[in-house]
């Protein structure tokens, strides 16, 4: 189990199979976020129709509500939101410094207030651990401190504290059929990032995260601590880039050597009726579209564009109906899976390398409104 | 095309067959409600998988929004929102009456002010007619004036203008492959009821609608009105009662002779988390439901209740996401669906009237929260 093999290379890009519980994972992959156990608006139905393979969901949220517990005792995750796929959980760090009303740091946790209801919690490693393996996804991480990127010296604070997290974290793990992945941190530092992701390979976690990016630094600055971590990672265990991102950030990024992704930029576009589509980012409410007969993407395979006019999207959008939001969820992830497929396909073949920069000139302008 | 074929019958209630350009439609039937030209959280495929025959779209809001023009340029209802099965327009007098921010009301027609942006607008029989024709339903409405059902004084003008436009509506139709109903109105008044069913009979349209009911009567009154007017109705014409109702009405009016329903009921109690269940109607916030496992309805077959707990739904409804009111609608039509199945085969096999007291028990207590 948790075996990673790397099936084909094109320089630092790869593609592999990470061998889980519920199923092979085909890398590199990006991963629709089910925040509160459902990828929102949409059912499991959808996300096999567009062939999401990892579905990720988030720890701070399921612990709140409905409780680890509750979710332990209808069977785990999986069992409960009825995907039979692989899954990956986060340590809920990052929602605890984003969201959280209040919290109060300490070398052995967190102390903070929910931001449902104000009540006090406290999450420390072990803690995090414990609730993810009552949530028993295929995936979970170890439980870390996320700084702000640009405070080098905090960076160095929170990046040690999130080594001995990480050690707790492994310590503290029971279950042998969940992965723990420990999370490189650093900020934008070079030298902090070299010194966290070899810290984290010394760990010997079946598979590494990069964290505390896509938080505020320019494109440039991951781009270079991407170039920085993944030289020094194994080979042999997969990559996970935390929260990210665009079309062009995955691009990026498995140029670079990363295998998974996830964000929830698709889902929460198609609620704010943005579509990507090789023109750029579309505003599915503008009045250009209210007779505009074609679908959203046209080479695009969804349900979405395979059955309705932009002129409808438009009219749910305007007249307030939530099928617009489904349907341009569908449509969104769908095109961050289909970009990845494609990806996939030409490392295979070994032409991603050359084909990158086609591909960045499509995907990349979706990074703004068209 | 038209015809209306019964197929058996156990007293006044009868099953059959009514030929439309989209496919036939065996009857009695339950019309889930697409106000906005989609039935509310729902893909047409979720509504193929719950056996939806019938769906109907309201004039009203189509032509304010996004226009009937526009509909029809996109080729009609049908392919604008892709249901491929039977539908049917109402002709915007009920909501010109329930929604409309004012109106004015003469023989001619209604003058009134949109509900969204206060902008002026005039209905006749003859402009409801075009824009039903523009939208392009298998089944159309003659333009009605619904009145409060206890004031016989009024009820009587209403009932006389109400015929006059259906002279109009009748004389205004152009297109040939749409089938116009009347629409008997006449308040709780049995005598005008009576005049009224014999007065649209004669117009000798393919299907008779009964108007103005589920509006403020009792149970009581509902029945007498329709036993009244049911059996003065042509035996091969099929018998809509508009905008009803509940799982009782259904059983109720099938028992008088009506073939055809309708009600944003299931709907709207999935999106304020009601469930129909043989119990009685559920209230799935409720904490009960935390750790339940078992389906809403276990004799349901359902995609939601076939794939996920009450425990689930309920923690979807806690956590506000949107999917709850997808199931919840999927859920609550098809057990609407479902029992007019169930009715229809007891028809068929002649039990139905020994039957209808039993089905009555089952879901006579959905008409209230559990």
């Amino acid at each position: 189990m948790f075996q990673f093999t790397v099936t084909a290379k094109n320089n630092r890009a790869r593609t592999g199979i990470f061998s889980t519980p519920h199923g092979d994972l085909v890398t590199p992959v990006f991963a629709p976020v089910g925040t509160q156990a459902t990828v929102k608006t949409l059912t499991p139905e959808h996300l096999k129709s567009i062939n999401a393979s990892l579905v990720l969901s988030n720890t701070y949220h399921l612990y709140l509500r409905p409780g680890d517990e509750l979710v332990r005792d209808m069977g785990g995750l999986h069992k409960f939101m009825q995907w039979p796929n692989p899954m990956l959980t986060d340590s809920g760090g990052f929602q605890v410094f984003s969201l959280a009303k209040t919290r109060k740091i300490d070398n052995d946790g967190v102390t903070f207030k929910s931001h449902i209801d104000g009540s006090t919690h406290r999450f420390t490693p072990e803690k995090s651990i414990a609730i993810q393996e009552n949530l028993g996804a295929d995936i979970i991480m170890a439980f870390d401190e996320c700084s702000d990127p640009n405070d080098t010296a905090y960076s160095k604070i929170a990046m040690d504290r999130t080594h001995r997290w990480a050690e707790r974290s492994v310590n503290a793990k029971v279950r042998a059929d969940q992965a723990l992945f420990g999370i490189v941190q650093g900020g934008v530092n070079p030298d902090l990032r070299a010194e966290s992701a070899e810290f984290i390979a010394s760990l010997n976690t079946p598979g590494i995260a990069i964290g505390g990016l896509s938080v505020g630094e320019t494109k440039e600055e991951m781009h270079t601590i991407l170039d920085v971590v993944t030289p020094l990672l194994p080979e042999d265990r997969p990559r996970y880039l935390m929260g990210v991102g665009t079309p062009e950030d995955l691009i990026n990024g498995v140029l670079r050597g990363v295998d998974i992704f996830d964000c929830v930029l698709p889902t929460r576009l198609a609620r704010h009726h943005s579509a990507f589509a090789p023109e750029g980012r579309l505003n599915m409410m503008n009045a250009t579209f209210a007779r505009d007969e074609r679908p959203i993407d046209e080479t695009c395979d969804c349900y979405a564009c395979t059955t309705f006019t932009r002129a409808y999207i438009r009219h749910l959008i305007v007249a307030k109906e939530l099928l617009a939001g489904s349907l341009l969820s569908i449509h969104n992830l769908r095109a961050l899976i289909r970009l990845m497929e494609e990806i996939r396909s030409n490392i295979k073949d070994g032409t991603f390398e050359t084909k990158a920069p086609i591909l960045l000139e499509r995907w990349g302008n979706n990074a703004k409104r068209a």
